[in-house]
């Protein structure tokens, strides 16, 4: 199923806060309602904002009065900024809006060119990814066996991506394989999008899954109930993976009982210039810890840490599948040459 | 703060499913009042546990209209069974039924002497219990340094025992010492134990206190923002410490960045004749993973895990802090002879 879709300078796309009670569609015509729709996480997970963001650039480009290219270029990039300070941590933001840009300036003369190249770079953005993610799928289900039970943390699927998904890309691979295996989704706290995303579209696709809490990791695997962990990533560098908070403590877990923690996601995760302490971890705002919805669960004013994204050092690590291999640990050593 | 008082034939005790938005003050008159206050967590916390359920066989007591010592003696029995079926993991609950029935039963002839005594059991058992925290406290405070930040997993403060509390004793102790320290929560899905009750007593107490989501352990462990983890027990068998979900992972995470991990408890939490495998862990209904109180957020009927109990091995402990001493890891091979 294709997540986001552009329709005559419209953007059309789930609002993933309100699933998996209510599906409910977002028709994003302006750069401040994707803007939100970011912040908000409405959408969401790496590879999905990679596209999000291109498309934000073909609807100021859509939509744009500019009467020279200049002018056009100069909103284009306006909108770009825009997109870019809404969410510091995931690279494939900066990815989608500087591929475009990039694009857009190829052409110095013609408004109209200029429009059409930019929503033809993004709708690639889009397609290329929906590729990429069955790619990442081909490429690492030769690592699930028949019979697996994998854990997941936060959302990796589908829902983030634009389509199949990268760390449920290989589930789905490897269930449409004929594999027999189970899922055991972490609920993902603060935003639950385990509990509320995971669940949702492998239950919907027939895929057996068990949805535990974040803290009852450890206990699932002493029981030896998993075989395998399968997480995305939100940025990879030479050194680390940057995903969704609790994934380091999963892949300490994993190490601690010998079950393999694979990363899967498309290279345009890989930010390999830049190493962990290069990279600013977004704080989000104590809401998110103090309620859940719009119910209360700590006392009025008290102090909490809310970093979105934790970092896992490569040594963690078993394998990074994406599009074009699967890297194994002793592969690493590339990584921090910053090449692959 | 005495969290349970008896007040001719009635227990009164806060209902901590209510906290921290609401201060609501239980009025426990029958066993089936105490019996379901158990249940659902009105009344919680192993060493609270043991004195709430020898003050429901002193409301049998109290208020029966048995004939004999006989029928008397079977109504307490019958009380205690009832009680027993609500929680099958934390063993202060079996201990402090089995301490009342048998001293009720060293009376044979007097039916006003077996219910004073049964009441007066119960007080001892309460009483000793805020004496034993202290004593706790005492024995833990040198474990801790002035400037530590410390982790803890669900309650064990006031809230969990009759005063002061077992690993927030050890805190309370340290502060009141004047060493400047400071807690971090985790919040302890499903039923936020951590994010209600343990900011709530720490705030009130003015012990500074920051709220984590359970899967930010390994992140706040990674940055050295830990020095220390200190958490209660269920129950303490030779191999093993049963806690909350998610102590175990607490404990790999904890050892994973050299951070020392301590339980505190009384040692009417050992139960030193059992292993880890001999104990049942209490499996609670779904309906506590899917909803947030009243807030779904999982779609219709999918598939839980719920177990609210998970055992550390001894060897991830590297002290028990009890009212009689601190054993430390080198000492745990007398657990497993069954003696202490």
């Amino acid at each position: 199923m294709r997540m986001i879709k552009w329709q005559n300078g419209t953007v059309i796309t789930p609002d993933q806060t309100k699933l998996p009670l209510q599906e409910v569609t977002l028709e994003i015509q302006t750069v401040e309602q994707m803007a939100e729709a970011i912040k908000n996480l409405r959408v969401r997970g790496a590879p999905l904002l990679g596209a999000a963001a291109a498309f934000a650039i073909a609807i100021a480009a859509y939509h744009s009065n500019a009467k020279t290219p200049l002018q056009l270029i100069s909103e284009l990039e306006y909108a770009g900024n825009t997109i870019k300070k809404q969410r510091p941590t995931a690279v494939n933001l900066f990815w989608g809006i500087d591929r475009v840009l990039k694009k857009a300036k190829t052409i110095q003369d013609n408004i109209e060119e200029i429009k059409n190249k930019v929503i033809e770079e993004a709708q690639k953005i889009a397609d290329e990814d929906a590729q990429n993610n069955r790619a990442i799928g081909k490429n690492g289900s030769p690592l699930i066996e028949d019979g697996d039970t994998i854990l997941t943390h936060c959302n990796a699927g589908e829902l983030c991506a634009v389509e199949y998904g990268t760390a449920l890309g290989v589930v789905r691979a490897a269930w449409e394989e004929g594999k027999k295996i189970k899922v055991i989704a972490d609920e993902t706290r603060p935003l639950l999008q385990g509990a509320r995303l995971t669940t949702y579209e492998l239950k919907r696709d027939g895929i057996p899954v068990t949805l535990i809490t974040d803290n009852m990791a450890g206990y699932v695997m002493s029981k030896g109930l998993v075989n395998k962990v399968i997480v995305g990533a939100d940025r990879i560098v030479q050194d680390a993976v940057f995903n969704k908070i609790g994934t380091y403590s999963v892949a300490v877990l994993a190490k601690e009982h010998n079950v393999p923690f694979y990363v899967a996601a498309p290279t345009s995760t890989f930010d390999l210039t830049r190493k962990a302490s290069d990279i600013i971890i977004e704080e989000r705002k104590a809401e998110e810890i103090t309620h859940v919805g719009c119910q209360q669960i700590a006392p009025y004013g008290v102090n909490v840490m809310n970093p979105a994204f934790d970092a896992t050092p490569l040594k963690y690590v078993s394998a990074i599948i994406c599009e074009k291999k699967v890297f194994y640990n002793k592969d690493f050593k590339d990584f921090k040459k910053g090449k692959i």
